[in-house]
């Protein structure tokens, strides 16, 4: 198993960042924890000589970074996306903390690329953003002051993935599945959410509630590559059943 | 066991730091992971309000510092001190990754007071400060780029510590969301299905092969109770759409 394609294997997205500083300490903390792919999504200034500033030697990672218009095109090809939280949420996500993540993680980024997603300084990770990952991890931090710096949570993540793959105790690759991608995911939600339009279930001028409910459904299940064909073949049924059955 | 007796044992010490800005960041990292006893060896700029803006809401941390004239000073009772290196060392400390230190320190503190000691930003704690120490960490770091940033390390550490003390178990007991019942996921599993077959995808003479993957799906999305009830509501519609909707 050749460890340098798992590190290749893992991005680190920025949602909505404010601060040009937390960008360049970002990508000090990925370098030094091995990771090179840094998404942005929606910075707030970029570049910017802060940035670079802070980088310090990890420089050439901005220089690569990829900027996105939406949380969707940086997860592109991604098998999970692991969003990061600071703070317990009342939905329904898998919840663990940044240790278990990490090896999951790891271990998928043998064949697959995952993401690990971080929110704004302000206020993390919105409801929408959450929506685009399957998994939450979360700091055991402090419950009394659980604010860490932005920069601060991508090199306690990046250090776990990084002690995850050293320490080789990954799942063994050849048992995994293929995993769905993202899009096959969103193709599949799209699907859904038409069909429940067209049984009556949803109300297209308000679908937005349970939508999400039903996301985080699947989001838990982490669906295979396979299973995305099978769940789409019972849809396309259910508006169009067979005509003539023949059992 | 009190653990709050084990965070307080456990005290941060920098030594000569030259940016204030890194005192402040440090004191953050710690509250974040629950310590706050830092002192500062012979810091070139505090109190500094650079440090107090990096320290956001862990300024108390800065106003109860100690400040010391020598790293003796600043390890007055400690059982342990535990030197962090960035870089192997032509000498003959006991040398250990951070996460094997945090389990000594986490455990000793249990008693008696101990230290995490880091050095300047630029070189490190120096030989005559490592004198101080019994102990040598080490994050094991990129090679090509071990360069974290002294406020990443402290929180990598801090955060290995309170790994450490918390026995990695994540308390999200009140996060935890009613679980369906097996007869609950038995009887959604029957109307699925039952419904499958009525829309003519699943043979009713040979189903089992097919509906075995189907199980798993769910199985693997831990479904709440509240979920059955949706899912179970979306079956009913499949196959009777309602016949006049109003949207």
């Amino acid at each position: 198993m050749d460890k340098q394609n798992i590190f290749n294997n893992i991005r680190v997205v920025l949602c909505q960042t404010s601060h040009p500083g937390n960008i360049g300490s970002t990508a000090r903390a990925m370098k030094t924890m091995g990771l090179s792919d840094l998404y942005l999504v929606n910075p707030l200034h970029f570049p910017d000589p802060q940035a670079t500033s802070l980088a310090t030697g990890a420089a050439d990672l901005l220089e690569s970074a990829t900027v996105c218009s939406s949380l969707q095109e940086a997860l592109t090809g991604c098998a999970l996306a692991i969003g990061m939280s600071a703070r317990k949420r009342q939905i329904s996500h898998e919840l663990v903390n940044v240790r278990e993540a990490a090896h999951r993680a790891a271990s998928l980024a043998q064949n697959q690329p995952i993401a690990l997603v971080f929110g704004t300084e302000m206020s993390g990770l919105s409801n929408a953003e959450l929506d685009c990952c399957q998994l939450l991890a979360m700091i055991p931090a402090n419950p009394e002051y659980s604010s860490l710096n932005l920069a601060a949570a991508v090199q306690v993540m990046t250090y776990e993935v990084r002690m995850a793959i050293l320490e080789g105790k990954l799942d063994a690759a050849d048992n995994q599945p293929e995993l769905a991608t993202n899009e096959a995911l969103e193709g599949f939600y799209a699907h859904l959410e038409d069909t429940l339009i067209k049984i009556g279930y949803l109300n297209p001028t308000a679908p937005k509630k349970l939508s999400e409910r039903i996301r985080r459904i699947y989001a838990r299940a982490k669906l295979e590559k396979e299973e995305v064909n099978l769940l789409r073949g019972i849809l396309t049924l259910s508006v169009t059943p067979k005509k003539h059955q023949k059992y």
